[in-house]
């Protein structure tokens, strides 16, 4: 797959019969066993594109499920055939990583809803030979969740030695070990909440309006005009991205620093480094990250609260859990502050499961999940190799 | 003036022979009388809508001006014509009120670059006679605070008794005191900083970006094609708006609250409160607020640094300075957070000027400044009597 899944669906959907061959490995469910959706609606015929490293042992005990967040994909840690990036997670899955594929047999699939191959609205919807665009029902966080189970099962693994993620993968990963509690020996939620906060939806509300301020959006149905909403997907992306770093990091790296030129331009083009830079970041992202997919995965985001199911007690969602939970929160993310990590540690506490907590010291903001981070990384080494002793995978 | 000043301009551009008459008075200056602008440029002709309060007293020591912030106007304490609420301040500004007009003059313009009836973009360019659009040069703070000085110097003020203003309006104060520091004799910058950030102008580029992308934008030229780009201005104060709140509040005021419905919609209509809220920030805004001001408000804000004339030493933008000065922040402002108001404290203990500084704690955020905050009021009350008996103006 050289351009991404959306385009190559685009072609098909614009009458090319050649067969869609995505370059990752796709689990294909028919009619026989839809996707039950919290919307009500049972999606079938779906599928899932996933990657996977490392081996699966013979009793299936170290299956590690990675879960991506909201603009990554299933390529973790192996180079992205849509950006020819590495890996998302290069340096924490690999042979002697902290994620140790010579240990661990690790399943990273692109989440129900996106872009990256699995199904999502730019997929053709077989009942009328076009994108589905607006036509997908809304997908949740557990929508995800549960499609990541059935995936699971297609390798015949009962139990997972551990699921984890960060931001919308960290509450995937809550999301598996509140509605699949016996399935999930360790749980890692990074840099995530136990619901989306009044302000988070605020900013995804303002991405979902600029893209769909955008003309050339035409309701969601954009590729059957051979349109593409690019201008306010940019928009969106560039607001989702200052949530991402911290007033501290932009002040560090860029300042009031002028862009190639001494003094000010007296006009609106990008007179600041950070104007470039954002721009920068708009412009490319439209390149990579499919429109409607962007409004699903907003506001599966918005919709989750794993409480909510419990009368609204986070500690009653937790009981009687048997996962070992390793927490993780970086000091300066004002997205997910660690408030919010804290709270998720108290309900567990609260449940008497088993907890470990860090909050690593950076002024990166939320993104510090995605960065070279040595004190994340130890974290993550630390618990995963105490959790794999107990779990009987190494002495 | 029923409808904006760019309503009634649109109608003039458009062919009317009815000569414009705002509902305030105005300044006019002629040929003879430029506004030296930091671009380079002569603006001339030009005028300034404002408003008074009170009386100017025998001695012309008794006049405090009041400076607007980006989306204001000069009615701090009078409705407004646009929207017919009352004045901004009008909880501040009046008889008996901390900016007492019994005992003070109080003088309003609105800014160079705005709406409301000062010269802006979208103002007559007498050379086309079409409006400006982006052929107005770009605005400085300190061409606003020239401009006022020029307003000032109408009424024969030699010196005002305070400045004071929060936001762009506490730049433009910050600007008074160090442009002309022998005409000010008391100084309130309220929730501003010395220079724009980077994470501010980054919210900045956003909002000018959603209002350049909307096509109905056309260059700025949208005047003359009988459009305004009213989605891309709604989405640009949507982002704005968040900055203005806190967390808190937002949680506290809406948190995951739904929008008359008990469940999910599953789509995406505004479910959450939050959503309707931002969406009816946005399309109000867009009925009382010019897009080619708000791109050049935003950019005159962004260049705002007090000391980049001093070789970016702030307490020496401040050396010598006989004003009083009075700085006051909100304890949940993210935008002009406390820290950046300590930081003009310092320097002017640096300078070895007069200053008292008050943090005032809310959960508002950056709204706090005009909401009701009666340690707020407290504090422009007891600053602003002292000053006034040092001034000889009362006992």
């Amino acid at each position: 797959m050289s351009a991404i899944a959306v385009d190559e669906e685009l072609t098909r959907a614009a009458g090319s019969r050649e067969a869609y061959e995505p370059s990752s490995p796709v689990a294909e469910f028919g009619a026989s066993e839809p996707l039950r959706l919290d919307a009500g609606i049972d999606l079938a015929p779906f599928r899932i594109a996933y990657n996977t490293y490392g081996e699966l042992n013979a009793d299936k005990s170290n299956a590690i499920l990675i879960c991506h967040a909201l603009t990554m994909d299933h390529y973790p840690a192996s180079p992205s055939p849509t950006t020819g990036k590495p890996g998302w997670w290069s340096p924490l899955i690999g042979e002697g990583k902290p994620i140790d594929t010579t240990k661990f047999f690790v399943i990273c699939s692109n989440v129900i809803g996106g872009c990256g191959g699995s199904t999502g609205p730019a997929s053709l919807d077989a009942a009328s030979g076009d994108p589905f665009g607006l036509n997908l029902p809304v997908i949740t966080v557990r929508d995800m969740v549960r499609a990541q189970k059935m995936l699971v099962e297609r390798f015949g693994i009962d139990t997972l030695f551990a699921v984890v993620g960060g931001s919308m993968g960290g509450m995937q990963v809550l999301e598996w070990t509140v509605s699949y509690p016996d399935k999930v020996f360790a749980a890692v939620p990074i840099a995530t909440g136990a619901r989306h906060s009044a302000q988070n939806i605020a900013f995804h509300e303002i991405g979902r309006q600029a893209v769909m301020a955008d003309p050339e959006w035409h309701g969601g149905r954009y590729f059957q005009k051979g349109k593409r909403p690019t201008k306010g997907l940019a928009v969106a992306r560039m607001t989702a991205h200052v949530t991402y770093l911290s007033e501290m990091a932009l002040h560090r790296k860029f300042g009031r620093n002028l862009q190639d030129r001494d003094t000010f331009g007296y006009g609106f083009d990008a007179d600041f480094q950070i104007e470039s830079y954002l721009r920068h970041q708009g412009s490319t992202f439209v390149d990579r990250f499919d429109a409607n997919s962007y409004l699903y995965l907003t506001r599966a985001m918005d919709y989750f609260d794993i409480a909510a199911d419990f009368q609204g007690l986070l500690a009653n969602a937790f009981q009687g859990s048997k996962t070992r939970f390793c927490l993780i929160s970086f000091s300066s993310d004002w997205l997910f502050p660690t408030a919010e990590s804290r709270e998720i540690v108290h309900a567990l506490n609260a449940a008497a499961a088993s907890v470990s907590f860090v909050e690593v010291e950076t002024d990166k903001g939320h993104d510090a999940f995605l960065l070279d981070e040595p004190d994340f990384y130890r974290a993550m080494d630390g618990f995963l190799s105490s959790a794999a002793r107990a779990r009987g995978l190494c002495e």
